[in-house]
């Protein structure tokens, strides 16, 4: 059976505390438990990874896609933070792996500051779900399991 | 019950025969019965609109500002076409009706021309979803049931 | 007796529930009665139109253009709403009619986002009116009668 | 016998009147003539559409898409007025419907304002034809019907 | 009885020798004399200020602002001249010390040069006029005195 | 009899053999044999120069300028290559010598990389050419032509 | 013994009133009791000096300049409110008269509108101290004062 | 009794050695005796780290904002080296965290490279200070301390 | 006997002592004295006059404006310092006066830093010099000589 | 004998999987190799490190700044991939270090996206290769070498 | 006896006949003849020399950096018409060869085209005279026999 | 047997007096004598051609693209100095002729002025080398003559 990374970049660790008004009361926990309860009844199992540095999510990124690549994977769905606006790296690691990667953003990065309006991962993703708060993982999901089967 | 509006725009009456290669295979009618077949099983209906016409997009907003006042619409999923990347007018009467928009882009405009990159809309969004295809349309009503529900 | 065209563009139909925050609790028919009461004085009736088609907006004013020269129009007041911000066309019809045209924003638009701080229309306009609320479209009128007075 | 259409947007319908010093004397009805006029010794017949509402331009593009698959049309004159400068829903028109679009403009647009030296339509045009006055047309409808032999 | 205070800036002393094809023939006395005789019939006085001085204008609007605390000033009719374009400390000083300010342009700014095309004051201002000649100044304090009113 | 100068610029000695993709599989010969067969009918003779010298191609437009005033040229028809995008010499050269110029490219620049999409030339030019590969050369003879007749 | 300048710019004459949830409630007054309390325990004493007027600040700077010549003036801190985004007059001052300049801001400048986000003084600075509050005056009399022990 | 934070980027374990013109000769471990020496006296303690890896330094914000909510720690003093200019992540960690934190520059980073002049940090700062060399963090810890009794 | 205004704006009373690496060893006493030996030969007299005060620049040329009207000057001799690159109303004072004005820089601006590149004044100027130290004092009076001559 | 270290960042790892149609079809074993290969007849030996941290990257760069002034190290060798784009830590890490440091890039960056345009580690390098596939690594050893004999 | 070389570049050859509202009626030779009778009084040669080729003119300034080095030249006066605005090359002539150059234009560029107020060649000159009409080359001369003496 | 051409632009004829701070103490004959000994072990013959003149580079191209056509030439090794920055044509060329170009910059150009951070030719570019002095053309041959073995 494949199973889905859920992948968290920096600062997500803190969901829940972190600026409510912004990004809700669901912790990290809760984000990750609605993964799993959204993919089993795919028959899909969840890995969740967060962490702050860079170097270990492109790490991931990798080991993703030789899951991938090996048939264990269907995808990434990846909400890379801060990242989102300045690496490159991550970008190259997506196309690199070429694992397929749902882009999500809790808040509606377009209605904020203007150094928010540019994603470097955008233009490598497979898909893009952006202001649902954390149902948007939920989404994430539903989409790439729908694109898994249908590949 | 409410119901909701599935709103595109511009030359989306084209979809099945333009440019596949980037829009897929699928028709409008392919849309809209995938949309009204996800929001059935939540107890929603679906009208679905299709115009070339800014101005009778946002009359088509205007009205559903008022269905949405009134109770009997929870939300809109719009897939505004070329007008999404210039059109302020559209984005005010998102702002000016307080209907929440879900936008929806077929193909991952992030990955295309320059002037695809930006859109008007964004930032008047409740929730965006780019680059899934048409099974787009599918996660966008899933999010404005949720979205609803929560409400 | 001469007349005056008060042309409302995009969303202005909405007035008095659109974001009265910003653009306050009048609502269009109360901004036509002040047009026609401050015009009547001075001798002059008004025409009244609001469309969310540019399309509509360019006919209105190719069609006051034709009776400006038969000497039946004395001018236009003119919110474009947000076609302001990018119609090559609106300004190619007030230059190609050559009927003065008195451009009207009801709010301040530079003090509010960047995206509104650029007119297409203001370099063909014959006078500029911004910020003071429906008042405006009053000061609008008073200077265009002035204008054509001296004309 | 296949037709071509020979398509005029925003403010083309005040040619003659519109600022005669940039546009020239002839008008709308002229420059059909030549058309016809051109097209007739080649065989082809002209059917022309003036509009200043984008809705219905995008609208005829796509009934001419349709003519062309059919083999009835061989392609577009088309001068889009305004709309050149910001119409991404036209460039899109095009492109989704695979017509030939030859691309015209009277005056020299790159000797005129700065906002008039970028074209939507430009990278979706099959032929660019500037400054010529209205004989542009003429050359536009000579390059079209060669274009159509040749292909 | 409340007063205004008409500011004038850079060069505006020398209306009406200062290139009248583009700001006309009358004087700053003839401004100045208009200023009053719109402003009495309202019960209003008029003290007028012209300052080629940046920082006279900056002290003006401080007694300005002093005088509208104390309740004597309704606010300020106020042309900037070529510091419209420039001055953040105009802009911060309108900003500190709350008073009204009309911001007026005799010429229209937006069909001249590039660099007039910004003001630095308008975010700061209570409303804005350009373009209508000297007349600008009449409707500016039409303007300000209806503001009062309604405050 | 007035004759036609058909100027090419750097690399179009190239032509049949450069990029055919792009610019087509007919030489500099055939371009020059079509240009000529265009110009005969109307009583008209050609010279033809091809240079990679960007001062050569001024000297061109010299010697033509004198031709011009002299009463023996009607004008040039131009494709400046790569110098098209970086030249004010050239510029300089049309505007001072006044001869008229037709601007021809063979590919759709506004359809490759951004700079190609600006040209020093065009507002200096007496019309434009663009995207028809060489039957691009047919058009402006035939627009120089009819120029001629109507100056 | 050497004494400092604390040089204000426009506008910091209204500390106190001036927009309070920005700049605070200390007064001007509030601000030079702080300095001269900081300096006095290092054995210095503090000249004050406010104006609205550039020309005075550059004065100012002359005469301070002039003064740390003759090694009666450590240097100056000064807060030149809005003229520091915009006058390369000051920035020349300052390198001109070759004193050392520590710049101050009250409020946090990169924290609000982009207008603030660059200083024309900063690079001529000899220390800058931003954001916090009045506290920041005192600030920079300490770091002042360190850098002449040092010196 | 609570304690400080003083936190050094990348490159900042070079200080004595790293380009001694731009950054002096003081070592690293000089710069943390400067910040504990200030400290002491206002009975702070202070805790020092230093790491080259963006996501070291997230964590040691995230730890310090755990430590700052429990009434642990008064604030950071940051010095983000070259991460200052590109990195979203340590932005939203100083927001998210809500800890504040005082930003330190060594040098004068506005009278240097361009792409110096940009923080991503400084909008989330309590407090900056650049240019004094190292006493710099000894003006922070100082700034950071009234901070703390003021709040 | 018509007579020269030397203008000199603000940080000129440096000359000598102000960056000499930069402006030279001259004094501001030494320019006004070159002036003069160059202005007598040919029968004319210079007034001198430096200000650091913008709006003291702006009295002097409304004054030299009056002069020239009156026949008693035959033009300006500009160094208007850091206010070259900010002020818009030092171009206005220039054009409202219609004074004939020489713009002197003594530095080579174009060599310095980027923000000196541009200046507000040239566009207003009747002749520029540049970079000739304060030699281009006397090429400017000899410049300004000859064009009152040939006028 | 002094030694050499390449040194590959983000990516790099996944050589001759990662999109081989640009870079290649060898593996970073085989690089690693091949820089054996190149330095040993100029008897140098090759330390090879391959990480996706940035923070591990900079260590190592200053592990060969302490070896550099040891004499044990000629210089270094450097892909940075994707983090040369958006690295001003790296950039700092070379100048700080005073090692000299062989930019490599696999693939002509210059003939791709924008954003890999730019490197911000060009400025601080003692040599740049770009283009030449995996032969770019051999000739950045070969340059170094010569580099080194020279010094 | 040193001489002097007058470079002038592309269409100066069309001095008098070209477009004469802005480059007047004197022609080449009355420039030349002007350089050699203002010259001549200070015991210098002129040599001039005019080319439309950019290889031409970099070949006459290395040239005359040889004869400046052997002490025959004291330097150039050059107006380098179109090229000055795109050219590196002749900017690299000048810095290369050492050779001192006074650049001159005879109308004033920063009052027409934008893409005329940028001066490649302004950085490396010696000085710059702007807008005198043909007699910016006699106070070039002028500038440039005084800078002789000087040095 | 094949030969290489080694084609200098403008300027380098002047290696060796030409700014050697920054180009080094090598004249063109060093470099073109460091080519030959780099060639001959490989068993190539070199060709070198220095021009200041653009088109007699184009020209030099095409013949380098017709030698390489005919298996004469395995390709360029291409400083084309000042031209670098500007020039399409020689851009157009390299792609037009299809000879591989190795394109070389003796200084670090991204250490310099920001005009010659980008350039023309290198998208064009089969490889480059820059900052090495002239040992880059060494490296240049060494990675051109391996390309040709690959190839």
């Amino acid at each position: 059976m494949a199973s889905i990374l859920v992948l968290n970049g920096p600062n997500l660790n803190l969901l829940g505390t972190r600026e409510p008004g912004i990004y809700g009361a669901a912790t990290l926990a809760d984000v990750e438990a609605l993964c799993l309860a959204t993919a089993q009844p795919h028959g899909h199992t969840v890995t969740c990874l967060q962490s702050n540095h860079e170097g270990a999510l492109i790490d991931a990124l990798h080991e993703a896609g030789r899951a991938h690549r090996a048939g264990e994977l269907i995808g990434v769905v990846f909400n890379a933070g801060g990242y989102t606006h300045s690496s490159v790296a991550l970008h190259d690691a997506i196309k690199g792996t070429g694992v397929p990667v749902i882009e999500v953003h809790i808040s509606n990065v377009h209605a904020r500051e203007p150094f928010r309006n540019h994603s470097c991962l955008s233009p490598a993703a497979a898909g893009i779900v952006v202001g649902f708060g954390v149902d948007g993982y939920r989404l994430a999901i539903e989409g790439l399991v729908a694109r898994a089967k249908n590949a």
